[in-house]
């Protein structure tokens, strides 16, 4: 298994996964043009837009991670806001997640600010088993504006 | 009492409150050169770096919030992230936070991005006793990279 | 202020604060019933069942508390249960929660199983605020059966 | 598989599985006095101390709980705690745990006091998966007394 950037070549199997991580989110039947701007972004090249990561074994996408560095106040450099992991059911506890956050990590080492954050359900515990793992539990939690 | 974006003339009043919350978080004596830098950040105009808003009555300021907008893989408009929000605590309990959230939304809306979230520590009791009324709590928490 | 254990004579004060405690759950206007029925189990001297501590100041009944001791699996001597705590609105803020959780400290220290704890919402922030002073927040959380 | 109580016959399984729980919470090498205490507690026939219910295939005990009817303020027919629960490492997964937790909550309904509860760490994720099916999650968290 690698993990290397999104390519051109892998919409289709990019867009079964993030359709996949949709569903786990209750969020089924996205239309086209969603996975159609999406792609485009992650295409596009702007470093202050998302980028994608993919795990990929014998031609086959496993997974997929999506990142963004943001600015922050407390940090000059930045930080990165993991906030899309996903890997295909069959690809479970194959160290597919693990693999993909450490590509995150060494992509924010590369890009000079090395922090990196994600948010969770405090009831995903399948995925909380691996984050507890790679990563540590703060006490934040998040509020959102109503709308 | 007026919330309004921060103002050059405003700097020794915006440094003593944001020393507080820094303070608050068990950061004392921050160095002077960590308060220009946030400072000029703030004033220097870059849509995609971090704006200010204050809290101001009689000309003195009672309180400050800090956000930032980024993008969000779901949303292409993006969304408001609001990361400082502190009172004097000489003006707790007079609708300080609460205004200057208000001040956040209202800049969100302005900006074609009206989604706002922020995240807060699960025992800041009097911080959520407010987010519960001006916002709504999910169930994500946040992990950090171990670094 | 002093904080003994509930007397005959107290009914009338206990019943107000009880109602007031459970008003805070939303469960106003419970029958007298139920009120007659607490108050003879208090005042049964059942070593296995409940018992009350109330704070009182110049004859006035400011908060109470009820306790009861239940077998362990791990410990012999068994635990104090601290299931209702609750202080006149007028009174908070003056060290009554604080006294009569002390008082219960020192009940369960008189019948030889010192162990005490209690559960309480996540969200409430007031007690909490207590309750970190008093007590240690552990990572247990309850499930009930579905009825 | 079947569910059923305690025998004396079951010592030596019992102990074992027993032991295991105890590990599962970092408290390894118990006393054989303790194991005997507990035991015997068990099999003493009081009601208001612990009971214990097994899962047995084939001879073979596969897991274990322990539950106590203790008084309660609210209700006066008194609740069930279920505070042990454990099934063998090799026996995971095949609905032990479930099996259990249905068997106390028989066992409450025929006791006449139909409400059960139990305590879990927040991120015992496993145990969760299944308590999320079973039971349903309160907003309860426990203090202790510290000692």
């Amino acid at each position: 298994m690698i993990v290397r950037p999104l390519d051109a070549g892998d919409k289709d199997q990019w867009q079964a996964l993030y359709d996949g991580y949709h569903r786990f989110y209750d969020r089924p039947d996205l239309p086209q043009d969603f996975f159609d701007g999406v792609f485009d972004r992650l295409m596009g090249g702007d470093p202050q837009d998302f980028h994608a990561l993919v795990a990929e074994a014998d031609g086959r996408l496993l997974g997929l991670t999506h990142y963004v560095f943001h600015p922050h106040m407390w940090f000059p450099e930045g930080v990165c806001y993991l906030q899309d992991l996903f890997a295909s059911a069959d690809a479970r506890g194959k160290g597919v997640g693990r693999a993909l956050i450490e590509g995150v990590y060494a992509a924010a080492d590369a890009a000079g600010g090395p922090r990196v954050y994600w948010l969770t359900q405090e009831f995903n515990y399948a995925g909380r088993m691996l984050y507890d793992r790679v990563g540590v539990r703060t006490p934040f939690i998040r509020y959102n504006r109503p709308l």
